[in-house]
């Protein structure tokens, strides 16, 4: 695929699942990443919410569909080699199932890991059921 | 793994191949997303320089090796799942080797694709023989 020749992702890659990066449309800080097929990435296109593939789940995954913390879209970008995508949102609640506003809490370094982030719900009443 | 023995990135997923995004610390720009062996992050740990593991060419890249574009690492965060790392860095020049800031240049809507970057860099002065 040549620059030229660039229509959307390539979904002919990395056996059709690509990562997708979810993004703070307002403060650019990253939530989440998560993996599109082809269809999720269509669904995304379609409704203007946020739909990923769920590797674990094997479907179809709205973001917040149990939750309620869904993510609507504001703008999508895709990569120079057109296998990654990069999602503009506006993020309802948190995107971690973890109750932080980012899944990106943790910071890593020689020292060892910490969490730099306030959690802002408690997971437990919040995602009884669901990894969502 | 459980949230409470995480100790950095998880290897024993994706075949030991995490995704690496890199963020702009001074903008919060995402500027790409490369990939990471245990090899490659202890590297960038060691070294506060970004290392990714280049697929195609099937080694360790040093991010900017023949082009200069260095990327210095600023800090580093995983995500809930400790399957996804996240560099906030300083590049030097472009993260991209078409040229522009960031490899996230062209934006995909429902009427196709459009490029919404200035491109800075002409990439056959500056990369005439590498895809870095």
């Amino acid at each position: 695929m040549t620059s030229e020749t660039i229509t959307g992702p390539d979904f002919s890659c990395s056996n059709g699942l690509l990562p997708a990066i979810a993004q703070d449309v307002e403060t650019n800080e990253v939530l989440m990443l998560a993996y599109m097929n082809e269809e999720a990435y269509q669904e995304t296109l379609r409704s203007g919410q946020a739909v990923y593939w769920s590797r674990s789940r094997n479907r179809l995954w709205k973001k917040g569909e149990e939750s309620g913390h869904l993510q609507t879209v504001e703008s999508i970008a895709i990569d120079c080699d057109a296998d990654t995508i990069l999602l503009k949102v506006r993020q309802q609640g948190v995107a971690c199932h973890e109750g932080y506003r980012s899944c990106f809490f943790r910071q890593v370094s020689n020292d060892g890991v910490k969490i730099h982030a306030t959690r802002l719900v408690d997971p437990k009443t919040i995602y009884p059921s669901t990894n969502d």
